[in-house]
């Protein structure tokens, strides 16, 4: 790194460490001892396939750290600490400002500092790396294995709008929407800002049976939880809580949304049918609604149906391709 | 992530975790709890700027890795554990073999196994990002402050040889060498297969004052040493343990990069004069040479003198800038 890299670090990441944490300025952070297990969870974000590159920083800034917080929920995993790396084109200290902010002000939200990281110019866009911490006692931590035949299958907040979004900024051609305007003001937010749902996982610890984020859409995500556990399962595709704007889509278009579109950082997770008085307790705490959407079978395969019942004939692409 | 690039991890980077660890397949991975302190290392590797497109995959996959070990090697701590994100333009099957089995290698000979990641598609060239993880005393962790006037430098192994390779790589016009294909195949392996030292930082806990790796160039890198601990030093640049190669240099080119060559990953530590014979003993154990080139004064600023004991008129550049 040279001379005129480190005063960057310096200006825009650099703040005290908390007590009992060397934070930036050594070879390695250190974080103190901990009883729990230590969570980890890396993304890397890459300009043109994970954001455009005249994306609000301050929402870029949210969201680098968001879509690993959303990791962490999903293990229902305490959020302690951070580490960035940022490779650069060019430096340009406006958006650098705007960047950190939104960075530092869900760091904050969530009580987890960054405690170190890597800054360095070069690449032809942006590329950003999050390597995120987190407690959670290991007989507690939320797993992808642990669905069992008849266990409901839940999922929070509502789906969709980030897909709607991504689409309507693509222009895509065919999209049922008169005005395009209004769908994408009402949606953006969804894409740019997600909200990880920390609070929900470290309620539904003890009480969700296996937890996923949803960051490669509903059918692919609920489809991992489902051969790590070795379960087949039945969704309702009427049943998804769709967001508003996504609600209005016809029945097509919505399945599309709600079922494939990715981006979400909304919780799916599996409980067993008497928990959901606790299920309901664990919302009610994280102040997150949920939405049962289907079931746990056994067997293998994941069966899509209508509200009649009907399974649905064609699904949405399986795998979220992000940009491409 | 799309399925063509699940299994592209699959294929490549999936192993089982090592007991006691939720690995690769989770949306976190889980390390179990420890008495030590976590150390904590992030580095972003960007073609073009910190390696050359057409570099050897399985020198990079070391590479990618050794960097962050250097760092914990710093800090006296003992790997444990990394996660791993990579960015690439293209899937090329072959590529990511010969990366992996680098990569793999040296963490085997580490006990420092992968446990998680992200891959994704993306970008004009390929970004490695690397976060690795080790276990550390705090009392015995090797920090930049400890240094004290009166205090000994000290450095591992040879300098320059990387800054030569990259420099005979680059075909630098001036460079006053002969046969430089015989000085490129007597130092490519410092510049892409350098040995973090490891086994030489634990041997240092309880015995340096301060320690850090040479990423930056010796210059650059002490003087973190000197303003984290608010002391001064004098260093002799004819003392500098150099690379045959560099040795053969004129001085001002041997000097040059001795000083200012970065890329080195060998350790520069300050110890007390009275640990000397602990300081051998360390090297000894480790299997690491280790030379002494000045002492720690106190004030501030870095004198650097030839053999006379004459100051040096013009300095390398203080900042290593990679490619820049």
């Amino acid at each position: 790194m040279a001379g005129g890299e480190f005063d960057l670090i310096r200006r825009h990441f650099t703040r005290p460490a908390p007590p009992g944490v060397l934070g930036v300025g050594d070879d390695c952070a250190l974080l103190p001892p901990q009883a729990a297990a230590t969570a980890v969870s890396t993304d890397l974000l890459v300009e043109g396939r994970h954001f455009f590159p005249d994306v609000d920083p301050r929402a870029l800034g949210h969201k680098s750290l968001a879509v690993n917080l959303s990791d962490l929920a999903a293990m229902g995993a305490q959020p302690t600490a951070f580490v960035l790396g940022l490779a650069l084109p060019r430096i340009d200290d406006a958006w650098l400002e705007a960047f950190a902010q939104g960075l530092y002000a869900l760091a904050d939200a969530h009580g987890c500092p960054l405690v170190g990281g890597d800054t360095t110019r070069g690449g032809a866009g942006a590329t950003i790396s999050v390597t995120v911490f987190g407690a959670v006692p290991e007989a507690l931590a939320l797993r992808r294995s642990g669905a069992r035949p008849g266990d409901d299958i839940w999922v929070s907040g509502e789906l969709g709008a980030a897909d709607l979004a991504l689409r309507l900024l693509l222009d895509e051609p065919g999209l049922p929407v008169a005005d395009r305007a209004a769908a994408l003001a009402a949606t953006r937010r969804a894409l740019e800002w997600p909200e990880p749902r920390v609070a929900l996982g470290l309620a539904l610890r003890g009480v969700a049976s296996a937890a996923i984020d949803i960051s490669d859409g509903l059918l692919q995500d609920l489809g991992h939880i489902l051969a790590a556990s070795n379960c087949g399962a039945r969704v309702c595709a009427d049943d998804l809580p769709a967001a508003a704007a996504v609600a209005a889509l016809p029945p097509d278009w919505r399945r599309r949304c709600t079922l494939g579109g990715g981006d979400v950082y909304e919780l799916c997770f599996t409980a067993p049918a008497d928990a959901r008085p606790r299920v309901a307790e664990a919302s009610a705490r994280a102040g997150v609604p949920v939405a049962r959407v289907g079931a746990v079978e056994a067997g293998t395969g994941l069966r899509v149906t209508d509200a009649s019942g009907a399974p649905l004939r064609s699904l949405p692409r399986a795998g979220y391709d992000h940009f491409a």
